[in-house]
C-alpha cells in the first residue's frame, strides 16, 4: 500500500479562475483520479492478446506518463494527437492522457487508406501520430513533416518506442488544465454524405454525461469486465474507455475480433460487458464455440438495427441485448431500447415489433423528435415518416473547422441526423429510411458520393449511382449502377479493383451492373428507383 | 395508449437564449420528461398507508397541475414554496412541480416546533406553506401574512384542499424556466452550530448529478422499488425524488417508519431499496417480523456512522448496507463505503476496521481532503487528525441569504465540514470527532449552543454546557451541565420540561447533571473535559 503514496489523489487546490467551491468542470479525467484512489489495486486494462495487465494504480502511472511527455514534446493546448492503432492498451491510455495534457484526442479508423488518413491528419492539423506497428506500413508515401510520430509495438517492453515515450514522462498526475467543460476532448472523423471527412467535436462535458448513462443503462460496476470488441476509434469507442474507468471495472483490449479467441475470454476473464454493431454479434454468437454463458453478459448493439433473429439468439447464449441508435455526432448511441421482462409473454411477432423500434433518448439525453419539413413534429401515429432530430448534451459541439457544414447540420436548433423514422403512439421512435446518401456497413458509414467519385475517375465510366442493397452479414453493401462510355469497355472486376485502389476497401461495391441510370425529367438521379429494385421483399428501406 | 397523446412528450422549440444545440442545462426535471414519455404506465408513486399508486403518466399531471396552480396563484421566479409533511405523495410531487414553477422548495423538518418553523418561513420568505393535516394546528399561533397556506389532508379526494388546489392547474407541461443550471432549486435549512437555521441551496446542476450518482451507487433501475423511510425533508430525501424518477422506479410513500408496516411493505411490494441513519435500521432490523428476505435489499447507511453489528445484522436479513458520509451542505452523502465481496474472508475484527471508515468521494464529486489549520494535507498515516473539507457539484452553492458564513464555510476555496478525521495510506477517510458543536441523535443535528441557550433562560440558570453522550439507539444524545444560580433550586425533570417548552422534543437534553462547569483560566469552558468522562471506553468522540 505505501507504493501508493507516491500516486497523490487529493486534488491539487483549484486555481484563481475555479474560484466557485460548489463547482468542478465535468471531465472524465476526474473519473480516473477517483478510481485510481480508490480502486490502486483493481485491474484496469487487460492486453487480452498478451495477457497481461495493469491495475489502476499502474494505469493513471502510465497516463500521467504520457500526458506529461506530451507536453516535454512540445504539445501545446487543443492540440491534436492522433491514434491509429486497434484496440490496445495504449489506446486506452490516450483517452486520459491526450486531453489531460490540454491536447484533443483524434482516434483514426484504421480500415482507411493512405489518403484518408492524410486528409485526417491535415484536417484536424494533428502534431503527434501515434500508429501502431502493423499499420506504421501505410504511412510511407505520405508527406509527415511538422508531426511527432511514434510507433506502437504493442510490446509494452522497453525497447518498444511507445514505451519510451513514456519513460520520459512522469507518473506524478499533471495540474488539471481544463477552465471550461465545454472544451474540445476529441474529434471523431466521419465520411458523412459528401466523401469529405468531417471531424465532430465532443466536449469534456458531453463526454462525462455520456460515460455515466452508460454506466447507468448497462449496469457496469467495479465488478465488470468489458471486452474491447468495438473499435475505439468508433466515436471514442462509445465513449467506454471513460465508462468503464468511471465505475472501476476492468477493460479487456483486443487487436481484432477473433470469435474463437473472445470465447476464450469470455470464460478465461469473465467478460460482463461488450458492444458493437450487429455484424460483430452475428460472427461472435455463430462461431462453433458458442456456448450459453454461466452468467449474463450485457451488450449494447447498434450501428445498424439489429434483426430480432439475432437478438433471440444473444438471450439464448445468455447475453442480454440493449438496441441502441446514433450517429458520431450524438457521441454515438443516443437512444436505447432495452429488452423488457414483460415482452417474455408476447408473441414472437409482437416482439419483433416492439425491438425493431430505436426507442427514446438515454438518460442523459434530451428526448429525440421526428419531424416535417416545416420543423413540426409528426403525427404520433407510428406512420407519418419524418426527419429524426435531436438537441442536447450528448450533441456534438460542431463539425470541427466547417462552420458551413455545422449550421446546416443545425437548422432550426436542433442537429438533424438525416435518418427517417415515425413516431409511435408510445413516444418511441422506428427508423424506416435515410435521408442522407451514406450506406452503413457492419456498423462503418460509406458515403455513396465518395464511392461514385471513384468509379467516375475511371477512364471507361460515364457515370454511375451506388446504393445501399441488403446483406444478411453487413446490414448493408454498396452497389454500383455504371453507364460506361460508348467507346469504352471494362468489366465488374476491373471497376472493383479500381475503387479498392483508391478506397478502404470496406467502401467498395460487392457488384457493379451495367446499363441506363433512371433519372428525373430534369436530370437527378433518381436512386429509389433503383433501391425500390434492389429493396423488393423488405418493409424498410435501411438494414 | 392514447390517452398518452395529451402528454407531450416532445420537448419545446428552445428559447432564443438557450441557441446552443448541444447543450440542455442539467435539471433532475428532465428526469420525469423522460420517464414519463418512456414509461407511462409504469408505477411512480404508491401510498404506502393508503394502498393507491399513480403511474408515471398520472405523476406527471400532477406534477404539472401542482406547477401551472403556483403559478396562477401568483409564484414569481425564485419564489419559495414550503412544505411542512410527513413522506406523503405531495412531497414528491414537491420536488419536480416547485422547480418546474420556477420556485425553489423548502422541505421543511416536521419536528420542529411552531418558533423554528416561523424562523424558517421568515429567513426564506416562503410565500406558499402547504401543510399536513396532522401537522396544521402546530401554525396556530403563527402570523402567517403574507403566505398562501394550503392543508394537505393526504386522502386524494377532491375535498382535500391539495387535491382543490390541484384541480385549478392544467396536466400540461410548463414551458422550461431554467436558464442556469446554476440557479436555485431547494433550500435545505440546518440549524448548523449556532442554532439560527441555515438555508443551504441546492443548484439545479447538483441535484442532477447527485440523481445519477444515486442511481449508480445503490443500482437503481426500472425494476427498483424505493420505500421512504429516510425523511423527504432530510436534504430533499437524499435526492432520492429525483433518483427514483430518474431510473424509472417506483417509490413507496409511508406517513412514518412503523416497523411492522415497513415489514409487510418489504413484502407487499418487492421493496428493493430505502435510506435512512442507523437509528431507523435498528428499529427495522430488531423488529419481531424481522426474516431475511428473499431478494437484496440495498440500502444506503447514513448521518451516523453505523456499528458493525447492525451491518452483520442487516447482511443477515439480505439487507446490503452501503456505508456513506455526508452533510446538508453536501446535498447529503459525499463519500462512499459500499461492502466489498472480499471483505467477507477477514476476520471481524479487520471488516469492523474497515467498515469504521466513511471511504472516499462519491462518483460525482471531487475527491474529499484531510487538512490542518494552514489548509495542508495531514499525512495519509490513519493517525492524524485534520479537518475534512470538500469541494466540487455536489457543495452547496451558499447558506441562503447570509454571506459571512458562507464565506467562513468556504474559507480557502473548499467547505470546511467541522469534522475531523484522519486519512488512511489507502486514501480512504475516517471521522473521529466534531470541531463544531453539534450533536448527531437519530441522523437529526441538534446544535449544542441552541440546547445551552434556552436551558439559560430558566430562571435558576447561572450557567450550562450541553454535549452529545453516546446512545446506542440514537447514536448521539444531549446531556447537560448545569451550575445553579445559589438562590434557586431546579430540578433535572424541571429543566428537561422547561426544554420542551422551547425546542423540538428531540433536542432536549436526556440528563441534566449539576455542579460546577470545568473552565479554562480564561474562563472559556472545557468541553473536553466532559466529553472525556462521559466517552470513556470509546475510541472515538462521535457515534
Amino acid at each position: 500500500m505505501l507504493a501508493h503514496l507516491t500516486q497523490d489523489a487529493a486534488p491539487s487546490t483549484p486555481t484563481s479562475d475555479q474560484n466557485k467551491v460548489f463547482r468542478t468542470e465535468l471531465t472524465p479525467l476526474s473519473f480516473l483520479r477517483r478510481t485510481a484512489a480508490l480502486f490502486p489495486d483493481t485491474t484496469a486494462v487487460v492486453d487480452g492478446n498478451r495477457g497481461t495487465a495493469y491495475s489502476y494504480w499502474q494505469f493513471a502511472g502510465r497516463v500521467n506518463r504520457l500526458a506529461s511527455a506530451l507536453q516535454a514534446h512540445g504539445l501545446r493546448p487543443a492540440d491534436c494527437v492522433a491514434f491509429l492503432c486497434p484496440n490496445i492498451p495504449p489506446m486506452v491510455e490516450a483517452h486520459f492522457a491526450v486531453p489531460a495534457a490540454g491536447g484533443i484526442l483524434v482516434a483514426i479508423n484504421t480500415l482507411l487508406n493512405a489518403a484518408e488518413i492524410a486528409a485526417i491528419l491535415r484536417h484536424s492539423g494533428a502534431r503527434f501520430l501515434f500508429v501502431d506497428h502493423e499499420l506504421y506500413s501505410i504511412l510511407t508515401p505520405l508527406n509527415l513533416d511538422g508531426i511527432t510520430v511514434i510507433r506502437v509495438d504493442d510490446t509494452g517492453l522497453p525497447d518498444d518506442p511507445y514505451e519510451t515515450f513514456l519513460a520520459k514522462g512522469s507518473p506524478e498526475e499533471l495540474d488539471p488544465r481544463l477552465a471550461d467543460e465545454e472544451e474540445t476532448i476529441s474529434l471523431s472523423y466521419t465520411s458523412g454524405t459528401t466523401g469529405q471527412p468531417k471531424g465532430v467535436t465532443y466536449t469534456h462535458r458531453g463526454a462525462y454525461l455520456n460515460a455515466l448513462g452508460n454506466v447507468i443503462e448497462t449496469g457496469l460496476t467495479p465488478d465488470s469486465v468489458y471486452l474491447w470488441t468495438l473499435p475505439m476509434f468508433h466515436c471514442n469507442g462509445w465513449c467506454f474507455p471513460w465508462s468503464v474507468v468511471a465505475a472501476a471495472g476492468t477493460q479487456v483490449c483486443l487487436r481484432k475480433v477473433e470469435p474463437a479467441l473472445v470465447w476464450d475470454i469470455f470464460e478465461a476473464y469473465g467478460v460482463t460487458h461488450y458492444n458493437g454493431a450487429p455484424t460483430v454479434h452475428t460472427l461472435i454468437a455463430n462461431h462453433p464455440a458458442a456456448h450459453r454463458l454461466a452468467r449474463p453478459v450485457t451488450v449494447m448493439v447498434g450501428g445498424a438495427p439489429p434483426s430480432p433473429a439475432l437478438l433471440a439468439q444473444l438471450r439464448v447464449l445468455n447475453v442480454q441485448p440493449i438496441q441502441v441508435y446514433g450517429l458520431t455526432e450524438t457521441y454515438a448511441p443516443i437512444t436505447v431500447r432495452a429488452w423488457r421482462q414483460e415482452w417474455s409473454a408476447l408473441a414472437t411477432e409482437q416482439q419483433d415489433r416492439l425491438l425493431a423500434r430505436q426507442g427514446q433518448g438515454r438518460i442523459v439525453s434530451d428526448l429525440l423528435r421526428v419531424v416535417d419539413e416545416a420543423m413540426d413534429d409528426v403525427p404520433r401515429d407510428g406512420q407519418t415518416m419524418g426527419e429524426v432530430v435531436m438537441r442536447g448534451n450528448i450533441v456534438m459541439k460542431r463539425y470541427h473547422d466547417d462552420p458551413a457544414a455545422t449550421a446546416e447540420a443545425f437548422r432550426g436548433g436542433w442537429f438533424h441526423s438525416g435518418d427517417l423514422a415515425v413516431m409511435h403512439p408510445d413516444g418511441s421512435i422506428e427508423l424506416r429510411d435515410r435521408k442522407k446518401d451514406v450506406i452503413i456497413s457492419g456498423g462503418e458509414n460509406i458515403s455513396t458520393i465518395e464511392v461514385e467519385h471513384a468509379l467516375c475517375a475511371h477512364p471507361a465510366v460515364l457515370e454511375c449511382a451506388v446504393i445501399a442493397v441488403p446483406d444478411d452479414f453487413w446490414g448493408e453493401r454498396p452497389k454500383a449502377f455504371v453507364t460506361l462510355k460508348s467507346t469504352q469497355r471494362a468489366t465488374s472486376e476491373e471497376l472493383i479493383a479500381f475503387c479498392r485502389e483508391h478506397l478502404a476497401h470496406f467502401k467498395c461495391p460487392v457488384a457493379v451492373e451495367f446499363g441506363e441510370i433512371p433519372r428525373t425529367s430534369t436530370g437527378k438521379v433518381q436512386k429509389f428507383v433503383l433501391r425500390e429494385r434492389e429493396w423488393t421483399g423488405y418493409d424498410k428501406r435501411i438494414y
